[in-house]
């Protein structure tokens, strides 16, 4: 299965996810075409037609970002620009002396299978922290607790971070999807 | 002329500049594609590529946005979004204690005709206002005050906004061009 993505550690992600379904990931460097939308999934999907229009491969590609819930769902599917041009100390700013801290990473992965088009998208709630803390991660790990923990996900390990992550919950859905579909497959072709 | 808009006054505006070229422009509801870029004119140039494959008619499309020095050009192509989410007061909240108020509104004008690719930029530089002040115009007009005025565009009338916009010197040059175009067309005729 390739994965439409420049990023190693996507790659190791999505294949220490998907070894469990007997699904090996290949990075594939194509271009992947991004809209303007306020949803993830909307650009997840337009990103893998296109993908699959281009390669005729089975490929999948992801999209994430962070939202919160005070700004209006803000930084959003623009989480990487934002992330260059103000950076964690801009989301800080912007909820300076803000009491609703509430916000989620969401990850939706795409995938164009024809006849299948299907997304699956992975959710994480928790909370903008007062201040930037660990190194881990990276883009805005630094100042995301997750429910139910104090540290941030720049203060975890990768391991760690990977077993709670949005992109995990989606790479999983990605793999339940496959090994049924794969599974089905098989029935049909011993029915013939 | 058909422009790709839903804007009446984007189309308003486009008339007042394009009449003066014997252009008449009218709005044409098309699927606007617009991709993620930092690059207004990349946007434009593919949506305008969009459009004309779609309705293979001669239409251009505009894009705009405001760009903050200070901010690394924050929120440029993703004004709209940015305006929705966090408004003018988050950009103002963002720029509070700065020194650097430098900006720029910026308009990208992109026309397809075959053989013809052309992308007309336009744009008002001037600084961010400390508070937000007029109700004139839309989006973050209140406050951006245009080097040599001391108000900002949402204190200006329409036509005296439009007069300086950035969006008016763009449409100039899609004229300009027009003009031109159109004038060696003809002699080209004559010469057969």
């Amino acid at each position: 299965m390739y994965f439409a993505t420049s990023n190693e550690n996507k790659v190791r992600e999505a294949n220490r996810v998907l070894r469990r379904y007997g699904i090996e990931v290949v990075p594939l460097r194509v271009k992947k075409l991004e809209l303007q939308s306020p949803s993830l999934s909307e650009i997840s999907l337009f990103a893998a037609r296109h993908a699959y229009i281009v390669t005729r491969l089975p490929v999948f590609v992801e999209d994430s970002g962070l939202f919160v819930e005070a700004l209006n769902g803000f930084p959003g599917p623009y989480s990487n620009y934002v992330f260059r041009t103000l950076g964690v100390k801009g989301i800080l700013k912007l909820m300076s002396r803000v009491s609703n801290r509430r916000a989620w990473f969401e990850s939706a992965v795409a995938i164009v299978l024809p006849p299948y088009e299907k997304v699956f998208v992975g959710r994480v709630y928790g909370k903008i922290a007062e201040q930037a803390r660990g190194s881990g991660g990276f883009g805005f790990d630094p100042i995301f607790i997750p429910e139910g923990e104090s540290r941030t996900f720049g203060e975890m390990d990768i391991d760690e971070k990977n077993r709670l992550s949005h992109r995990a919950l989606a790479l999983v859905k990605l793999g339940e999807w496959l090994k049924s579909s794969i599974a089905q497959f098989k029935q049909a072709l011993q029915a013939t």
